[in-house]
């Protein structure tokens, strides 16, 4: 089923207009490239909602966040609303600052938002009032494990059906959620923490996903998750011994170039609840 | 003759000075370096003239830009302009905003630019009064293909005559002309479309050879466009079977940073009309 | 003894509050996840100190620099200093422009800074009252040498009395010191100079080396200058004939997430004076 999706990403070549932070922006942008998307980087006010209009789908995130990037979010956000484009949104760091937590729910409240992707830490941070954040990274605290796993399956499902969106939560275990139903994924290994930004090009592939797959929005979102997940775990088979985070990064995205449809499927390890 | 510019790069090792975007910087600048010359990137109001004139060159790339950006370029513009400086435009998005456009324009109207390099449909959206654009991907409809050879090189010379510069539109097909003279370049291969910012890094190289040949602007922006495109066949046969966009990318910079004016010249595939 | 201060990163896995460049932030981010350290990258005056604040250490980098992220460096640095937080400065681009070389003096005096980290050329515009720069890497006059070794060493002594802090001045030779003592190091290869940001992500490393190990602030930057070094050296043991500077890259950032105090002990070349 994921495979599909994967498909309808290589068939319809969809144009993401990625506002997003400088730190992880080139891998993003060869992430998409490689998934068989096209990506299109602008943040200033003065011209991203016409980019936005020109363009299939919409990602926000909100890594190194100012004032003026804000700004372009919102406008996009609005016309990617009116223009019923799928929009994505990576709450880098909510939960860091307080510019960062209100700049988000600001985001989240104005718009409809169709996926919020994030660690456990910035949906807490988020959505339950949660007070502390270890920065971008999940504290050690915010994890799901296959402990809470049954409680946590719960907490987000509430948290979307509240939000009125689709919640996916990335780390050792993966959930995705609607009100309705939730995804839980087991692909990917550890090493993927080790990768700058590896929720960011996360992020962008869920954005190419949905806005090829506009009318499932929950399952190519779970999808996408699982599609990181499985190239994650390529690129460490073809991990030289020698070699390590910076050269993972890049076998990441190359395995996103090859992945084909039956592959995804094949490895693909997501239970449904 | 292609390869006695790049010597001249590598003996001149010629400082430039770079405005611009985020999503590609690092590897123009790595890019640079593999070329043999230095690069600066510095892109505020505050400081953009001064840093200009410590250096030899000048690169402009309108990707996410901003009116920040755009100020710091019109200052640089002006102070290469006095010194001499060659300087090199790449409108990037121009034609996916009227910000970006109207931006560029004015950069074309008030600054003396020595080679202004992008795809077609930039170039354009800038001269043509086309109103369409993909973003900064080149439309599909906009390739220069075997069968409108003739009647492209006709509109590239025409631009470059109003426009008194050297136009350098790459794609499939390469062309760089003046008034006079036209370059027509077939290396390269398909999969450079795959790599976020090639066209930025040719670029920032075309800005290093003309600033090293400035006595001959046409012969080596074309011997650039060149040299980037042997360097991905380079790279192309040094990718492993399970390598993809990421990897292919570093093997074009290693591959820059290798190759030698003989080689080049053995290479090289152009015709001169 | 510099593998002690290796193991204390790998333990202690600081927090670094990252306020720096756009062209090299994302190498900056994956060497510190290879160090075992944790990067936040925030640059926005909005937010800058509490990002501080939930960190253990502080990163100032002056590539790129603008009014805004002066701004936030001076908020950062006065919460780092009023938590007693270790803060790193490379003042990337001193010398090549009035505004760079003002702000990072602003910033040296405003603030008590732990570690400078630059090229020769750049200290020496900083505190030498000398004119040229020749940008953001060292002018050739400007080096290190067997010859002018005693020399350089009470020079760069000098400043670190008069500053009252560690100056730490890499090229061919590397020199950190304080006023009562200086470390000679003599690791590396001189196709680092090749790779764009290899000082950043040096400066980024001695964040962290200084962060875990607060008591020893001039031993264990000398251990990061030492570490970054070593790691050169192996990048380029397991580089193929036909790879440059970009897969070098990503063989220093490989190479920094495999090495361990042992090897980092035994592979050490340095002298006290």
């Amino acid at each position: 089923m994921f495979g599909e999706y994967l498909s309808h990403v290589r068939e319809k070549q969809p144009h993401i207009h990625c506002i997003t932070n400088y730190v992880t922006a080139n891998d993003c942008a060869n992430l998409l490239l490689a998934s068989g998307s096209s990506p299109i980087m602008a943040d200033c006010p003065e011209e991203s909602a016409e980019i936005t209009a020109l363009c299939d789908g919409l990602l926000l995130n909100t890594g190194t966040l100012n004032p003026d990037k804000l700004s372009a979010m919102r406008k996009s956000g609005r016309t990617a609303n009116e223009l019923h484009h799928p929009v994505v949104l990576d709450p880098v760091g909510a939960g860091a600052s307080r510019f960062r937590t209100e700049s988000v729910l600001s985001l989240v409240k104005e718009l409809r938002i169709d996926v919020i992707r994030g660690n456990l830490s910035e949906i807490k941070a988020l959505f339950c009032h949660a007070e502390s954040s270890g920065g971008v990274d999940a504290v050690s605290s915010d994890r799901i494990t296959e402990e809470n796993l049954p409680e946590m399956l719960t907490l987000i499902r509430q948290i979307a059906a509240v939000q009125n969106t689709v919640i996916a939560v990335t780390g050792q275990i993966d959930i995705i959620a609607d009100k309705n139903q939730a995804y839980c994924i087991r692909n990917g290994c550890s090493m993927m923490k080790s990768v700058t930004g590896s929720g960011c090009q996360l992020s962008a592939l869920t954005a190419a996903f949905i806005t090829a797959n506009p009318e499932r929005i929950l399952e190519s979102a779970a999808a996408a998750v699982c599609m990181m997940g499985v190239c994650g775990e390529t690129a460490l088979e073809h991990l030289e011994s020698y070699e390590g985070n910076a050269s993972f990064r890049n076998r990441i995205i190359d395995a996103v170039s090859h992945l084909d449809a039956e592959m995804l499927d094949k490895k693909a390890k997501y239970q449904i609840f």
